[in-house]
C-alpha cells in the first residue's frame, strides 16, 4: 500500500532547447530514473514544437518503465523571457517564439500539471538545491553555450527581478565598443565569451591565414563546431583553439569578478556546454582572473566553481521547479 | 507627560566622509531638525578624527536645542568595508584606517547606542525608506562622486552579501584594458564616470591645448575642481566640460544598463556630488542610454531617477539605519 501511495509522485524535467529537447524523469525524492531526447525542430513552427515536447515527455516515461498517471507534475525549462503565472513564453529569439501558451498547451495534452520558467533560472534552482544542497545563501550560476545566460538565488529563493528576467548576465557590456553582439550592442560579455564568440574569433584568425585542426575535426564546416571539438583540439595540442579558449576564460573571469563586485554572492557557480567540455582549460584561467579583478575583501571566501550535473542541469532544475511548485 | 516620554526619541545620522564629517538630527518620525558640519582631517589620524565626530554630534544636538540625554541612537555610515555586528570599520581607504573600533569608541565618549554601516549602503537605506517611502520591492542606488559607490535594497531589505561588500559598483568592469583605476585594474566604472575620472580627461584635454573656464573658477588648481565648478562651467557654455560630462553620463548609463540587465531591480536612483550638481546635464543621457543598452524586456517600467536627498542622503540613511537597529 506505501507504493500506491506514492504512484503519482514522479516528476518530469524538461530542457527545451534551441536544438535539442530533454527529458528526465525523477523520484518523488528527485533521484534520477531515465531520460529521452529529441531534436526541436523549431523552423517547423510552434505546433511541432509543442507535439516534440508531448513525444520526448512519453517516450521519457516509458522507458521508464512508468505511466502518465504515476507522473505528479511537469516542469518546463524555456529558453526567453517567461511569464510564470500563465506559464507562456513571452518572448524567445532561438525558437522565434512570440506570447506561446505553453503551459495551457501541454498540460491539455498530457492531463499533468505543467510549470514553466526561464532555462538559466532552473538551472539555477537544479544547481543550488541539488548539487549545493541549499548551502551557499547566495548563488550565481553563469551558463556558457552558443549564448550567455544566468541566474540568481538571493537569500536562498530564486531572484527573478522586476521582469522577471533577473540574471540576463550575457548582456552585460564589459567592453565598451568591443564586438557587436547579437542583441544589437557592442562589447557584451555573450560577444566575448560564448561559443559564438569563440567561432567568430578563431573564422578571424582562419581568414587570417592561422591554422587550426578543426577545420579536420568538423569535415571543414567550422560552424558545426562542437564545444567537445574544442577539447579535442586542446588535446592534440591545437595553439590557436588553446589561446581563443584562455582568452574566452579571462573574459568570463572578468564577469565573475564584476558579479563578486556587485551582488557579493556566497558562490558563483558555471555551467554549460562550454564549461562541461572545457573546465580543465577554463576553470583555473576564470577563477585567477576574477580574484585578481574582484574589489579587495569582496572575493574573499567566495567559491567559485564549476557544476557537476553538466548537460543534466536542465532537467534536474525543471523536475526541482516542478516538486516545489506542486509539492 | 506625553512630551517627556519621548524625550529619549530622537536619532542622529552621521555621514563620515574623507573630506567632511555631516551630522544631522531627527525626530522619532525621522523629521530632519537640524545638522552640524566639520572637516574631517584624516591626515591627523583616527584619534583626531574620532574627537571631531564626537564633537560635531554635540554641535548638532546642541544647535537643536537638545541635550544629548535626548538622542536614542546614533548612526554613523563610513567609508570602507564595515564590520557590522561589531560596529568596526575594517579598511577604509579615504581615512587611511584597518580595523578603527568606531562603534565602541564613540559610544564609550556619548554614553548612547552607537550602530556603523558602509556609507553607500546608508545612503540607500535612507533614499529607500524616506525618498522612495519603501515602495520598489528591489532597488539599487549607484552614488558618483570622487569615486563611485553602491548599494542593493532585495525583498525590501538591505542586501549586503557574503563579506558584507555587495554593491561596489564602482570596480564593475565596463571597458577592459581601459584606464587605470585606483584599485590597481583597469576599466573600471569608478576610473570612467568618477569625479576623479572627469579630472584626469580634462587635465588629459588642457594638456593637449584645450581651454576650459575652470581654470579660473578652480584658481589655475583644477585638483581643488568641486562638482558645482562643472556646473558653472557647463552654464558658461564650456564645451569641454560638456563633452566630458556627456561622455561620462553615457559610461553611466550603460553601467545602469548592467545593473538592470544582471539584477532587474525596480528601480535604479542616482546620487552623490556629482550628480546632485550636474544632474541636469546627465540624467537624460543616463537615462537614454541606460534603455538602449539594457536587454529587451527587462528594462520595461524599470525607474531610473535622481535622489532628490543630495548631500542629506548620507544623515538621513544614518538615522533610518539607527532606528531600524535601536528601534
Amino acid at each position: 500500500m506505501t507504493n500506491s501511495m506514492n504512484v503519482d509522485k514522479y516528476y518530469v524535467g524538461v530542457d527545451l532547447g534551441g536544438t535539442k529537447i530533454l527529458c528526465g524523469v525523477f523520484t518523488s525524492e528527485l533521484e534520477f530514473i531515465g531520460k529521452a531526447k529529441k531534436t526541436t525542430k523549431p523552423e517547423r513552427g510552434y505546433t511541432v514544437v509543442k507535439e516534440r515536447i508531448v513525444r520526448c515527455i512519453r517516450e521519457a516515461v516509458d522507458e521508464c518503465d512508468l505511466e502518465l498517471k504515476h507522473i505528479r507534475a511537469i516542469g518546463i525549462g524555456s529558453p526567453g523571457s517567461i511569464d510564470e503565472d500563465k506559464g507562456s513564453v513571452i518572448f524567445a529569439a532561438n525558437l522565434n517564439w512570440t506570447n506561446a501558451p505553453l503551459r495551457e498547451d501541454i498540460q491539455k495534452r498530457m492531463k499533468i500539471p505543467v510549470f514553466v520558467e526561464n532555462d538559466c533560472t532552473v538551472c539555477t534552482l537544479g544547481i543550488y538545491e541539488r548539487e549545493l544542497k541549499c548551502e551557499p545563501v547566495s548563488m550565481v550560476g553563469i551558463y556558457l553555450g552558443t549564448g550567455i545566460g544566468g541566474g540568481l538565488i538571493i537569500d536562498r529563493k530564486v531572484f527573478s527581478g522586476f521582469n522577471n528576467t533577473a540574471g540576463e548576465i550575457g548582456h552585460m557590456i564589459i567592453d565598451v565598443g568591443g564586438p557587436r553582439c547579437t542583441c544589437g550592442n557592442k562589447g557584451c560579455f555573450e560577444a566575448l565569451a560564448s561559443r559564438t564568440a569563440i567561432y567568430n574569433k578563431l573564422r578571424e584568425a582562419m581568414n587570417a591565414g592561422q591554422e587550426t585542426v578543426l577545420e579536420e575535426l568538423t569535415s571543414a564546416d567550422l560552424k558545426k563546431m562542437k564545444s567537445g571539438d574544442l577539447k579535442k583540439a586542446i588535446k592534440q595540442g591545437d595553439r590557436l583553439v588553446e589561446t581563443v579558449v584562455a582568452e574566452v576564460a579571462e573574459y568570463t573571469g572578468i564577469a565573475v569578478a564584476n558579479v563578486i563586485n556587485l551582488l557579493n554572492p556566497e558562490a558563483v557557480v558555471l555551467g554549460g556546454g562550454l564549461i562541461e567540455a572545457l573546465s580543465e582549460s577554463m576553470m583555473e584561467i576564470i577563477e585567477k582572473t576574477a580574484r585578481e579583478y574582484a574589489f579587495s575583501g569582496a572575493g574573499k571566501g567566495v567559491k567559485i566553481l564549476p557544476s557537476r550535473l553538466g548537460d543534466n542541469a536542465g532537467i534536474v532544475g525543471a523536475a526541482v521547479f516542478a516538486r516545489n511548485r506542486a509539492g
